[in-house]
Parts: C-alpha cells; sequence; structure tokens
C-alpha cells in the first residue's frame, strides 16, 4: 500500500507533544487514492453478506458513506453524544486522558443486520471496541471492522480479537 | 423530491424546545434515497467543471465524499477548530448564541480549483457563508452550493445571494 502512504503526512507533536499524527487528508483530496483506499476497506467483506456499514464520528464519515455506497447498502453514523436527535444507544469508553461517548440511534439497525464498521484509524482501539459494542447493543452482528490506517504499537488489535480486523496501512 | 421527504424525520424539540430538527439518518440508511439524493445534488453542476467538493462537519461529510466520488474529483473536509493537523485558514461567523469557527487546510485547494460545497441542512447560511469565504481565502472559485435540507423561513439563501444554491427538500 505504497501508494496510499504517499498520501498520508506525519504532523508531528499534533495533537500534542511527541505524537506523530497521520493525516488523511491528502488522501481525500486525490480521487485515485481515494478510490483505491475505499475498494481495498470494502473488499476482504465481498463475500460477507453486509447490510450495512457503521462510521465513527468524523473522518469514519468519509470513508464509511463511501463503503456503504460501493456496496449498495445504507450508512449508520455513530455520533459524539448529543448530536443524534431521536432516541439513542451510548456506549462511554475511557482515553489516556478522561472518557468518551459514542452515540447510535435505537432504530438504525436490527437482528437482521450485519455490520461493517469503517474508521480511519485504528491506535488503541476504545472507539472500534465502543463502537462494535453499540452496534450489539441494537441487536446487529459485526462483520468485521477496517481501518485506512493501523499504529500497530498501540495494540488496539488485541482489544478487538474477537473480531475480524482489516487495515489498509501500518505503521 | 417527495421520496426523500418521506426519509427525512421530524424530531420537535430539538436541539432545544420550540425547534423541529429534521432528521436525515433515515435517508442514509436507505441505499436507493441516498443516491438519489447524491444524484440531485450534483445534477446541475456537471457541466461546472468542478474540480473538488468541500463537506462541513460532520453531516456534510457524508453527502460531500459521496458527491466528490460520483464527481471523479477530491474530497476536502471544512472542520471544527484544532481538528485539522496541518497549517489552517480559519473564518469565524456568529450564530444566534455565540459564534463559530470553521477550518480549511491552506493546501487543500489552488487558484485552479472550481470547488462545490455540500451540507445537508441550509438554515440561517451561516455555516455556508463562511464555507465560501474560506474557499475563496484559499484562492478557490466557489461553483456552488447544495443542500439536502433547505429552511425557507430562515431565509438562509438570501445571505448567499452571490452564488449558485441548490436544494432538495423543502421546508
Amino acid at each position: 500500500m505504497e501508494r496510499l502512504k504517499a498520501r498520508i503526512r506525519d504532523i508531528p507533536d499534533f495533537p500534542q507533544p511527541g505524537v506523530v499524527f497521520k493525516d488523511i487528508t491528502p488522501l481525500m483530496r486525490d480521487p485515485a487514492a481515494l478510490r483505491l483506499a475505499v475498494h481495498q476497506l470494502l473488499h476482504p467483506f465481498l463475500g460477507e453478506q453486509i447490510t450495512a456499514v457503521a462510521g465513527m464520528e468524523a473522518r469514519g464519515f468519509v470513508f464509511g458513506a463511501l463503503v456503504a455506497w460501493e456496496l449498495g447498502v445504507g450508512f449508520v453514523p455513530l455520533r459524539k453524544p448529543g448530536k443524534l436527535p431521536y432516541e439513542v444507544h451510548s456506549v462511554s469508553y475511557d482515553l489516556e486522558y478522561g472518557s468518551n461517548t459514542l452515540e447510535a440511534h435505537t432504530d438504525a439497525l436490527t437482528g437482521e443486520d450485519r455490520v461493517l464498521l469503517i474508521d480511519d484509524l485504528l491506535a488503541t482501539g476504545g472507539t472500534a471496541a465502543a463502537s462494535c459494542e453499540l452496534v450489539e447493543r441494537l441487536g446487529a452482528e459485526v462483520a468485521g471492522c477496517a481501518f485506512v490506517v493501523e499504529l500497530d504499537f498501540l495494540g488496539g488489535r488485541q482489544r478487538l480479537r474477537d473480531y475480524r480486523i482489516h487495515s489498509l496501512v501500518h505503521y
């Protein structure tokens, strides 16, 4: 995936000193790279009878919507608290400092759904694990999780060992 | 656009008492309705030689990414402050209570670009006007703005009278 890596930019000391942020906006800006990324994200799941794609706010909305579109299924946004207007299920999870919450509409998925989760980044796996829990709370099945970038040294994959994980680019 | 209206849900008193929120998550969840919306969003601009699509965080990421994909051009995220890791231009604008800021990477667009702006909702036009200013600050041209929903009674279109405005569903 060197073609994708060439469109991912290192930003030192963002969002805090000592962290090297992987900026995927150049990849979104390049239609050929974006097309490659989206097709590589969904490819392992083509035989999986996916019925919906869920994406995590906010960069997961870009890749998630495109994967849903290409699979011909609907898109379910997983959002930060207070953003979704209808009745929600919530899952909270710990971050290095503090905690976060993700919400989904209670009627977004049913027991018939097989869901592919999409985000741009797998880091510690906290967001992804909460997303899987949220999908299951709605009664649906997680068919897998796909990420553009995986930061191997943060061990997020271990936290998700019950799920099929697919990442395009590893650091 | 009755087919789209049938997938937009009224949520009374969200985000505050007296406001009826137009919930477009059922539209995103229905692949046929989503396909119709995306094709209707881009249709008037097919002859406009669009070189990039910009979408406003966060629901604009869903529709913006899909319009960019279908036009075969790149996607530029316009984000809330502190989210974009590289050098940014910022535009602040007033809300009914308080103010907001939108940011774009300084290298996201150039003087060669003709940009289509996409968001889910045209309300007072504050976010859209700031987005147009941001695109122009980067040296690019705004070819137009397209919205899934326009709240006519809020008069946002008057605030954007220098631009070509296209909305699918009016309330």
